[in-house]
């Protein structure tokens, strides 16, 4: 902890602490106090009253109250979360989520730091969520102490040991009451998986820690060896990066690597490009000259011994797959709209995890029956040849849940779940 | 399936698989009786009856009768799995895991493989396993298909598909009693942790799939690294290894990895090397000249520029840790008895992952209080300085559970588990 500050924090650095006023950011907010009487630096403090509960007056008057004892500047502001999320077709947990990042971004420093006080705890929930969900070693790397403007110092400590020194020491806090909210999956990983996993070994965040600090360090390695090969070997020209195709006799480790940071220099970040996306650019190495992949954004083209990642042109020939946005997509003529009208429709958990898209060899769907290829799905229904490319999929995770207009997966469905609806294409 | 049958099997194949009669090893018996069809290779089953349930003898006529209907040449034997546990002190399950494996390897033909049943679902329960208890990016590569003798073609399909298939085809098998015994922990992650991340992603055991053979790749690459360095510039001596300290300037992703090698070289084998004691290396580098590190059956010292790794002298001045061996051990002259007769004793819960160890630095307990320091302890009770380095510390599964003779931490016992007794050294 206090290496932890050594290391990071200097005379004029200038750290805006995320202050909810739970036990995490109450002790964070201590220990950095403790510290400012050592090494003398800028410490704000930033709350937002998320216009949710009506305790939330006096969590703000508690934190008020706190800063002016403790002598720390507090910024504070209040926001209609539920307005916000309404407006924009998300979670009350992502709104707040985003609405309290753009919060502290707006009022930290320049060239200051947003402290936040994610714990060991959290640190491993996120581990475990993102290896249910999918992940690859950069992803296991979980929550790093810093990460761009993030500055995350309680990482190795349990919330226990948190708790704990509150109580010795008689510093206050309000209840968590984020944590009673229902944040379904992680609650999920939090009472069941984390117990049960205890309950094996009760070292168990200890061996997370030690297992996330090792796959960061392969992971560097290998994203140090990626970077030297793209620097020594990609041609940069105007809203396109080129390789060699000589990338795929590297180990996949490394080219799949290097894909990745092409991807990101072309297209300025890796949002929505999957590890399945960058395996998938694996049927380059033998292709012909003209074939191409579809990543969104993007098209990546074999073209005389090189691969060239360019950006989507506008009058693209063939959709990959679309995302929603504000609740809605087109897709090959295709509408579909959230909670909207319809042909048809079918309940998904998560918009932000919904991809609509034409088939790929090998694609499956979970049916009664057991998986099925859409292939035989289409052969069982009789629809055309040439029409099949352009049948619309539907995607929640990286599953596939509906062969539009033909076939539902069994998973199971909640009544609560907004409804996806589709009308069909007039070319039907 | 068929594709991994053709990589693997050709006509010269011997192929003796180990048929316990249930659902996954007849799945793999239909499969590769179907393939000989095709290729003919010597296909063999091997069944060994554990003299443990009376529905055993059952289930050997039921493996006898499919043989001789399939045409399958089966090699059977009893054993008393119950006594050989007992003599050796094991657990059932894993006496008979060893007996098992022991028949295997004595009936397997020269140059053939042993084939083995374990599917998906076996493959996740194994990385999850692993991953509570303490791994690194090797172990969460789980089992492989091809691993020395053993050949596991069917780590791709889930438990699911293969009892679909059985049913489909009408294909007999007898229950899977050896799962309904008291396996405490694997039954934990298969019934408890296994259905709520299933209940987060449905397509959960295909994304640990999809993560575990980009761990692997990862884990190949880094180690083809590691060798090439090892290779390039260790310094082979009798019965020792020396390397450059330069090794230091590496990644940690690669010393690590090369000290394995060289710790594998001199010894023959990994057994017992931790991520930690490997970890625990590094203050060599840094270190003055005569001072090292001892590990099990090792003795690692800085020399000069060097590092050595050496046997273990038996006039080893200073003893890491010991294992119990038969239920007993003995350190510095304090001696140790499982389920016994001594001063005081502590219950453990697998007498495997036990040792017993002095202390190293910033070694911690699990107390009511909170975790405290061992050096703490010492101080508090008052133990000479001369003392501390030579006071036994019992550790079960890496976490420190008895200061002996001083204090005990707060883990959850079992009245079932067995108990560990200590007689103190004379010299105490």
């Amino acid at each position: 902890m206090e290496a932890i500050f050594d290391d990071i924090i200097h005379k004029d650095s200038k750290i805006l602490l995320a202050l909810s006023g739970g036990p995490d950011s109450m002790y964070l907010l201590y220990r950095l106090v403790e510290y400012r009487k050592e090494i003398p630096f800028l410490l704000e403090a930033a709350h937002l009253h998320h216009g949710l509960r009506k305790e939330a007056d006096e969590d703000l008057a508690f934190v008020r109250r706190i800063c002016n004892e403790w002598n720390v500047d507090l910024i504070e502001k209040q926001v209609q979360v539920a307005d916000y999320a309404k407006k924009h077709k998300l979670g009350i947990e992502e709104a707040g989520r985003l609405l309290r990042y753009k919060f502290f971004r707006e009022h930290k420093r320049k060239g200051g730091m947003i402290a936040l006080a994610h714990h060991l705890d959290d640190q491993v929930e996120t581990m475990l969520l993102r290896l249910i969900r999918g992940t690859g070693l950069e992803g296991i790397g979980g929550m790093r102490v810093v990460e761009g403007d993030l500055f995350r110092p309680l990482l190795h400590m349990t919330k226990k040991e948190i708790l704990d020194y509150l109580q010795e020491r008689e510093i206050p806090y309000i209840l968590d009451h984020t944590n009673d909210e229902a944040i379904y999956t992680r609650n999920k990983v939090r009472l069941d998986i984390v117990p049960s996993a205890e309950s094996i070994n009760p070292n168990f965040s200890a061996v997370m820690e030690s297992f996330r600090s090792m796959a960061v360090e392969d992971e560097d390695y290998l994203k140090y060896v990626a970077r030297n090969y793209y620097e020594g070997n990609k041609e940069a020209r105007e809203g396109e990066v080129a390789l060699k195709v000589d990338l795929f006799s590297e180990s996949p480790s490394i080219w799949s690597r290097v894909l990745r940071l092409g991807i990101e220099e072309v297209r300025g970040d890796l949002k929505n490009i999957s590890y399945e996306h960058i395996r998938s650019l694996e049927m380059l190495k033998s292709a012909e000259t003209g074939k191409g992949v579809d990543l969104p954004g993007l098209r990546i083209t074999k073209s005389y011994g090189e691969i060239i990642i360019a950006k989507d042109r506008e009058e693209a020939p063939f959709l990959d797959h679309v995302i929603l946005q504000n609740g809605a997509a087109e897709f090959n003529g295709h509408h579909f709209l959230l909670d909207g009208k319809g042909a048809d429709g079918i309940r998904i958990k998560d918009p932000e995890a919904v991809r609509i898209r034409s088939r790929r060899p090998g694609d499956r769907i979970r049916l009664k029956v057991g998986n099925k290829k859409i292939k035989d799905i289409f052969i069982d229904e009789k629809i055309e040849r040439s029409k099949r490319d352009h049948w619309p999929l539907v995607e929640e995770d990286g599953e596939i849940i509906w062969v539009v207009g033909l076939r539902k997966s069994v998973r199971q469905e909640e009544k609560e779940w907004k409804k996806l609806m589709w009308t069909p294409s007039p070319k039907m």
